[in-house]
């Protein structure tokens, strides 16, 4: 891991001025903070200081927009951190660890794009909203649960982001194409990784397998809100910076179906839960998860930590 | 986060069997698992190989010794997994989850080689040993407490394992040799990190820098404890795999001290703990973390997940 606790262990003070030419350091080595283009791999550094450079700001729909995916990923990162040391491998722990901190970072370049619209950061945006203004989905705050219902929600989410992701690379807006561009890639990972377990898990013992089938019993009443339109997406849509999420659909339920039909199992008949995460409205899980991510950033706001 | 959650999703399926020759992954690309030298970074997974193949194994005194470190860096990795999405920016919790991560790398090495004496697994040695077969140090399993708290424990462990893998690079077991060489350039940026922050809470607000200092009280009774020499390290010093860990008191003093003086800090006149963890006693604190860590592995012993 040195790379990586590198890169961000010292850019952490602030006293590195450059570091900017390293966009995309995971391949896109000739990325360039101030040329993005779509296929640029940025760092929400190197977003920070285009914004403050005047180079970037987004549409206030495509802030909203941003704000979306950038909870999905926020939620799903805080959720996901608590497997450290908790799985039921050290290596799986390694694993979703890794996957916690990929989202982590697609949430704070989302996050910090989003907030130039309003001229707020990254931190002001996790730490200081209320609940009712976080637009992410309710398939990412339902709870770890066990092994198995960490996995279903992982393979779900992992595979509609991934379409989410690879439409977004031919966005008009470049920044979100670039974010985009650097997040497909590696949410490909995290597909092939749940889609791995879920095929280890159906395929193991009566037990895990078991476990597996009411795993996807709990997540999946939560798909369908991933793929509503709405009028935000709609006018997106036919701007050419985003993509209806219906249209996605397609291809997820294509995707999904042919692991789970190697898996054995079927699609969960379940009744849809009723969504409106985009528009505010959360379960009761939500308030859990933000008291916890928000509660040492609020005790001593504006404070030099 | 790219390279590396692929690194570790995908082989956390064992259906790859290349990435052997990856060993050193970050920078020892000539590194290779079937030869190993002081110098090489060996992943778990090598070692693994390299056990099963009877290439290695360590003699119970190096067993005992590879334990004791192990436990401190995956008790340690199970601390700092909580401020995932916790910490007072985004930036930070992914530094902190990164640095979590490093350390659960070590420990995964470590524990491999040393359950090779016992024909012990990782797992097994994470998962299924009761609180006085672990070998950590009190530092480690003490309560993250507030940010500085953390910052606080980990400048100590951080200076403490740097000085102690810089010298175990030089051990006459290779393996020992090998995972030091590899965790030494990890460890480095972490006290670098901690160190940051010690300057930059101490430099910072009167609420901060009071944090911090208190940190530092709370944390200082359990550096002795690091340093204190037994038999078993008297015996490994003596056949050159390892060294006394009193020899290492001077370089962290000077090192820590050398921070704390541009802190304006103090060192603590704080009265030692007792110690013992290195024996098997261990304050009330461990066992709340083995239990979380530790149940879902226990729930379905021997299972496929």
């Amino acid at each position: 891991m040195t790379d990586k606790a590198t890169d961000f262990a010292i850019e952490g003070h602030g006293d590195i001025s450059v570091g900017v030419s390293g966009a995309g350091a995971s391949g896109d080595g000739s990325a360039s903070a101030t040329r993005i283009t779509p296929g640029n791999a940025l760092r929400p550094e190197d977003i920070a200081l285009e914004i403050r450079r005047g180079q970037v700001k987004p549409s206030d729909d495509v802030a909203e927009f941003a704000l979306r995916i950038g909870d999905d990923a926020l939620i799903l990162a805080q959720r996901l951190g608590h497997w450290i040391s908790r799985a039921p491998e050290l290596e799986e722990d390694v694993a979703l660890g890794n996957i916690a901190l990929d989202q982590l970072g697609h949430a704070r370049s989302f996050l910090t794009y989003a907030g130039a619209a309003w001229g707020k950061s990254e931190d002001d945006l996790a730490y200081f909203r209320s609940e009712p203004e976080f637009r992410s989905a309710h398939l990412v705050e339902q709870p770890n649960g066990d092994f198995a219902v960490t996995i279903a929600r992982q393979f779900v989410v992992s595979y509609y982001q991934y379409e989410l992701y690879r439409r977004l690379t031919e966005s008009t807006d470049a920044t979100l194409a670039a974010i985009s561009a650097k997040a497909v890639k590696e949410v490909d990972y995290h597909r092939d990784h749940s889609a791995q377990w879920v095929l280890r898990l159906a395929g193991g013992t009566e037990e895990s397998r078991a476990r597996m089938i009411q795993g996807f019993q709990l997540i999946w009443p939560y798909v369908d809100e991933l793929f509503e339109d709405d009028e935000l997406t709609t006018r997106l849509a036919e701007s050419g910076a985003a993509v209806e999420p219906s249209s996605l659909r397609g291809d997820f339920d294509r995707l999904t179906g042919e692991v789970l039909a190697e898996a054995g199992l079927d699609i969960p008949k379940v009744p849809q839960a009723l969504g409106g995460g985009r528009r505010g409205k959360h379960s009761e899980f939500l308030g859990y998860v933000l008291a916890e991510m928000q509660v040492l950033a609020r005790e001593h706001p504006g404070a030099s930590w």
